[in-house]
């Protein structure tokens, strides 16, 4: 029997260093040079060597302001910032490869739908149909007042306009263009077949988008969909919407038993959408520190964290959390916090050594490197053991791998882990489709699998007229 | 005595065929490729090869339906549409080029100026500071409605607010970040200087923006400002912060007094904000036809132009002007036109032959042609003194080269015509700068003009503290 295939992305940010908090300090961190367009195509390039599925792109367009009332630290420590635009190192990527996908985030909060579907569109084209859609409703206040809002449009209500946000894109890329509305035929004298082109009329609570589509179909139509949320509404947005579903296993020791949770609880919400497990990746992050020997991977680890600094850790932290943490003492100890919601968050991190009295500088700390990601130290040999085992016994698809030194850890793991997987067998030695979407569900399957919601939106009757 | 300089733009669009209507049918065009990364990688180089400043790419985010009152012809004729996004192509070709600058259209109506600054300032970085702004407050009724508009904001009103948008962008590209903020010391454990980043606590009639711009200065800070309003508004707002202004010259025999009495008239608006001729680069449109004979040249322009397709060109027209060309008889002559302001739109053509009876179709056919511009036909001779006639009778700095067979146009006016000017000694064999600025204004001048207006936006006190 063919043993369960793994995929793999890299996990990116277009910022000094997203996910390792302080590491932009060690010497052989390259961060500071993500403005430059060879920063990325160096990146994509080592991605697709490893024959990853996919760069995965995280972004936020505001500031880690919640710590200390201030941006102080996230400024000094790089949290997350400066923030460019991921959208636009897309094309230099794709240019210089030609299989790896990219995952690129996207917020239906902030981006009008008609304007988003075109750019993913225009990038499925320019990709050859290579994009990813991290769909994201964003978390920031600063984002939402700087974009023109008064504030942050409420949880549960961001989700609402999301549902109707994917009916408005889902219109444009699957039906305001009929298959073959395309002609390019001279001898006609038609570009386009204008009565295979509907305008899709969409008139709901939140959006008002009467026109067509602004592009042509691409290779998938509709981008690949991820999704992140972990919320109750979050994950009945991914069970109806979601390919692919990013998790953070949170509790460091018992990341298997977690997910396999994550996942019993996601059955029958896919159920309830007409879909199986088979038709969603989970795909959970992990941080990979690879040694010659177990003693020197403990060694390197030990190093890496050295680096990473408390103040940025706490901003990170209390923006994700919306906790202030500058109000609690630093050096007090994680058990005596009185909040239930503050400690088993920080929980995640003391049962990596329940033996320990953790303080909360040291939990923050952790949480600075890992990023409630599973943090695996060892040879080659021990990391692709281990994520076989995730694999296997917590029945993950694959794996975000996260950078704490850009781009070593990546480089790294192409170099040492890929192999070790590959003997193995349990991922690819070679990209076998050309799409994003085939690297994940197989040659042949460049569109959206025929149970997704995604095909079932109609456009009003007098569209078709 | 140094000859007066011209300076070349290559015009495109991430479409067809945008500039030629009809011209999609030609054997020789490969519009239809332009969703690809090496249409514009090539085109790219080809336009470095020939030393040009800029590639300067329009952009339409709507459809032409205001003839018959449907899409009908624009979608038949591609009449700039498939309307991919210009954003998403720049890293490709900048990675391809070291010095092409690229002029990039951007709407001051539909994207929140806090985004809009953070995609130039991430393109400019990613170009090592090669990005030009195209400021545009965009003319069609379904670009409004279909990105969440009630309606088209009026003329005027769109001007009002895009004072107000540029006051927030200047605010963020030249005001947010002192000098030196960014710092990326390890002893000093800071990667960013916090005291050195200011919030801009905007708040006007039209925009809110409170924050600190997401993107660390890049090398010119604002990207080179172009402007493209024709209009009493458009021109006032053009003297106070263009730094290039595109024309067309309408009347087709009369270009260069057409050219020196827009300057005449633009002049004092330029002295209302402290700004002269000189701080300013005019540079009108022009459609080049290239033989190696004149009769050569004569006879591939009668061919090129018996692509041009009435309907389609008719469409644009009729999108552009607002007035529905379809109910007007084509056969019916220009001279009988009632309406002043429709048949002076149409005596730009029948200018050309003055001694011909033109009809509407006729001279619809050579507005899908020309668009309005200046057409030069003959040897690349002819065509070099033309274009040096232009800028020393007309005052004119450099030309936007427009294409009507993609991108032979181009790559036959860098072959053949760049040599010629080149011999003449008014055109550039080599860069001298790096960044687009300093392509139009002399090495060294990579940041705005010290008597720019951006320069002298402020900061609300309180954000200083």
């Amino acid at each position: 029997m063919t043993k369960k295939q793994i995929h793999l992305n890299g996990f990116a940010q277009h910022t000094v260093s997203p996910h390792a908090i302080g590491l932009w300090k060690h010497p052989d961190h390259q961060g500071s040079t993500h403005a430059s367009t060879d920063y990325w195509v160096k990146l994509a390039q080592t991605l697709e060597k490893g024959k990853f599925d996919a760069l995965f792109l995280a972004d936020v367009t505001g500031v880690y302001d919640v710590y200390e009332g201030s941006n102080r630290a996230a400024l000094e420590q790089a949290v997350q910032f400066p923030a460019h635009d991921p959208f636009l190192i897309i094309s230099a990527m794709a240019h210089a490869t030609e299989r790896l996908g990219f995952a690129l985030t996207g917020s239906a909060t902030y981006i009008p739908p008609y304007k988003l579907a075109r750019q993913y569109s225009t990038l499925d084209h320019l990709t050859n149909g290579r994009i990813g859609w991290n769909i994201v409703t964003s978390y920031l206040e600063s984002e939402a007042i700087n974009l023109g809002l008064d504030g942050m449009i409420p949880h549960d209500e961001r989700y609402d306009r999301a549902e109707e946000y994917l009916d408005v894109v889902y219109k444009l890329w699957e039906k305001s263009w009929e298959e073959g509305a395309l002609l390019n035929d001279p001898e006609a004298n038609k570009y386009i077949d204008s009565t295979k082109v509907h305008p899709i009329n969409h008139e709901g609570k939140y959006f008002k988008v009467p026109g067509v589509h602004l592009v042509e179909p691409s290779l998938q139509r509709t981008p690949v969909l991820f999704q992140a949320g972990a919320s109750d509404r979050g994950t009945s947005f991914a069970a109806k919407h979601a390919e692919g579903i990013f998790t953070n296993t949170q509790n460091q020791k018992n990341a298997t038993a977690e997910l396999r949770e994550f996942i019993r609880q996601l059955e029958p919400k896919l159920q309830k959408y007409g879909r199986t497990r088979q038709d969603v990746k989970i795909i959970p992050a992990v941080v990979t520190v690879v040694g010659g020997t177990e003693e020197e991977a403990q060694k390197k680890f030990q190093e890496l964290r050295s680096y990473v600094d408390y103040d940025g850790a706490a901003a990170l932290l209390s923006g994700h959390s919306g906790i202030d943490f500058s109000k609690f003492d630093p050096d007090s100890y994680v058990e005596n916090i009185e909040t239930n919601a503050i400690q088993s968050r920080l929980n995640n991190y003391t049962s990596t050594d329940p033996n320990h009295k953790w303080t909360i500088r040291e939990a923050i700390q952790y949480h600075g490197f890992s990023l409630g990601s599973e943090v695996i130290v060892g040879t080659p040999e021990q990391i692709a053991a281990r994520l076989e085992e995730i694999s296997v016994e917590g029945d993950a698809d694959g794996f975000n791998i996260r950078q704490t030194v850009n781009p070593s850890t990546l480089e790294d793991f192409v170099e040492t882990v890929v192999p070790e997987l590959q003997k193995r067998g349990i991922y690819r030695t070679d990209y076998e489709g050309e799409t994003l979407r085939e690297h994940y569900y197989g040659k042949g399957q460049q569109r959206l699998q025929n149970n997704h919601y995604g095909h079932s939106v109609q456009l009003e009757k007098e569209a078709l007229v």
